[in-house]
């Protein structure tokens, strides 16, 4: 197989920590340049921008959108509009209407788009997915508490508009939700805590519901210092399962839990790997729906200043 | 044609003074019956609840959903679980993914669901949307100015969670952008404006864009006492159209206006008539994706307090 070069645009956190080792232990990628206006990685060819990129190496088929979302669609449509397939990093913009707009492009220029949801790609949420689909659901829980100082430090942006505060680690959860419940759910009520100096919602508390009556809470709180928690449970009449570790380890009734090592972004590129083969569309907007419904709905709540 | 017994369901203003008159005036539908809990129609049979109405009279094959947004959702999955077809007033929910949710319901009984979109009906919509179709649009200037205590007296629901607030005629504005503009728009900024003792916005100014750069802004406020503004004006390479009138007037380029009696409700109940003949559904979110997406992405501002 010849690898196929791809392009990093953004190179923030998550594509150092996740997307850059990913493409090095990929047989399917070649990391073939970069685009970073702040330093770009030792030994790849940086372009200051993307569309210094797009002109330059009209060779390079494949770039992966690792921006901010306030950001991504301007580079995704340039990007699909010069014919390159895309990979965009979640959330996948930072509206619902956007994302919609690049499937749409990307169908009429029959080239890749695949919208990540890296939570999706965690050892346990296809196992829990299997489990589900024949049981019969009474409740699920979903708590995903975090100390933001500590995983987004000096991160600005998921304090402003389109940022999505603690929804950014919260639709991890949504994602994860809506790929292992055997049936689609929507937002009842919505409680938003927002810092009195912050334009984004450092906690959450959402109830959905979904077949009936199956009622779906989930908790989200940026503010926590102790065990750092992103957990799923599923009550059913036969046992509850519970996804802990963010989707690494799963538990099903009393069975001991299984925790695999971490391989969600080996997984994004495996699959992206696949899309590209028939040049597939993989794009599914429903975590950011859930997001935008909470917006929405939500009753706003001010609460004590937060500072970095 | 035998006329389709249809009930109403929530017999508020908007039942009162829209759709009770234009079924009165449709040889498609008559009244068959109201559901209120505190009090319907001269003259009409009432039920004190839709569940009463459901056991009751299931010889009657259509319902409007004129309630609330907030509590929309339950209405209709009641009616089409209880195979009955359904006209929502608009907003057609309170949150994107429910909407969603009762159209794949509908597609797997085979009825009719119609959500409505009142404003798309004005009489200089369609011929708007014709003008426009082979237009070059340079720029999209919506404004939506109105006194909500003359147009929305005591109504408590509007500034509740869900309610949303001034994007509730707002939703009418882009109801038709999305109607009459030949391509999609996103938006790019929003700024909400809360009172401090609400939970919806009584204004909001957006910006989105289409179509690579054509600029739409729109400014909604419910502040206002003076001259009742609902226009749209659009600005082309062949002169400007101009919406007036929330749609009921239309000026293109040079030629006088031109204004239509107000005829939408009579022609939901026709659009509603076609649809029930093969039973098909029309559900368009845009306008509801719209709203959300501002919310997602708005930036809120406090302003002071507002009493009705």
């Amino acid at each position: 197989m010849t690898a196929t070069d791809i392009a990093i645009v953004g190179v923030g956190k998550i594509a150092r920590d996740q997307h850059i080792p990913s493409i090095g232990r990929s047989e399917a990628f070649n990391l073939a340049a970069t685009v970073s206006s702040h330093g770009g990685v030792t030994g790849v060819e940086n372009h200051a921008t993307l569309e210094g990129l797009l002109d330059a190496r009209p060779d390079i088929p494949a770039v992966a959108l690792c921006m901010p979302p306030q950001n991504r669609f301007a580079a995704a449509k340039a990007a699909l509009s010069a014919g390159r397939h895309v990979l965009l990093e979640k959330p996948p913009g930072a509206t619902v209407a956007e994302v919609h707009a690049l499937k749409v492009l990307a169908e009429r220029r029959g080239i890749t788009l695949f919208a990540t949801w890296h939570s999706r790609f965690a050892a346990g949420v296809e196992p829990a997915r299997q489990w589900l689909a024949d049981k019969t659901l009474r409740r699920v829980r979903v708590t995903w508490k975090e100390d933001v100082r500590r995983w987004h430090p000096g991160q600005e942006w998921i304090w402003q508009p389109g940022g999505l505060g603690v929804f950014d680690p919260g639709i991890n959860a949504l994602s994860i939700v809506t790929a292992i419940l055997p049936f689609p759910v929507h937002m009842t009520t919505a409680e938003l805590k927002f810092p009195q100096n912050r334009e984004a919602p450092i906690a959450a508390a959402l109830a959905m519901t979904g077949n009936g009556n199956v009622a779906v809470e989930a908790e989200f709180d940026w503010r926590h210092t102790g065990a750092q928690t992103w957990t799923i449970e599923v009550d059913t009449t036969e046992g509850r399962l519970v996804l802990a570790d963010g989707g690494a380890t799963l538990a099903v009734a009393d069975e001991p839990p299984s925790k695999a090592p971490d391989r969600e972004y080996d997984a994004i590129y495996g699959r992206f790997a696949e899309l590209l083969t028939d040049r597939q569309i993989d794009v599914d907007p429903t975590p950011l729906v859930h997001v935008a419904d909470a917006f929405m709905l939500g009753k706003r709540i001010i609460v004590e200043p937060f500072f970095d």
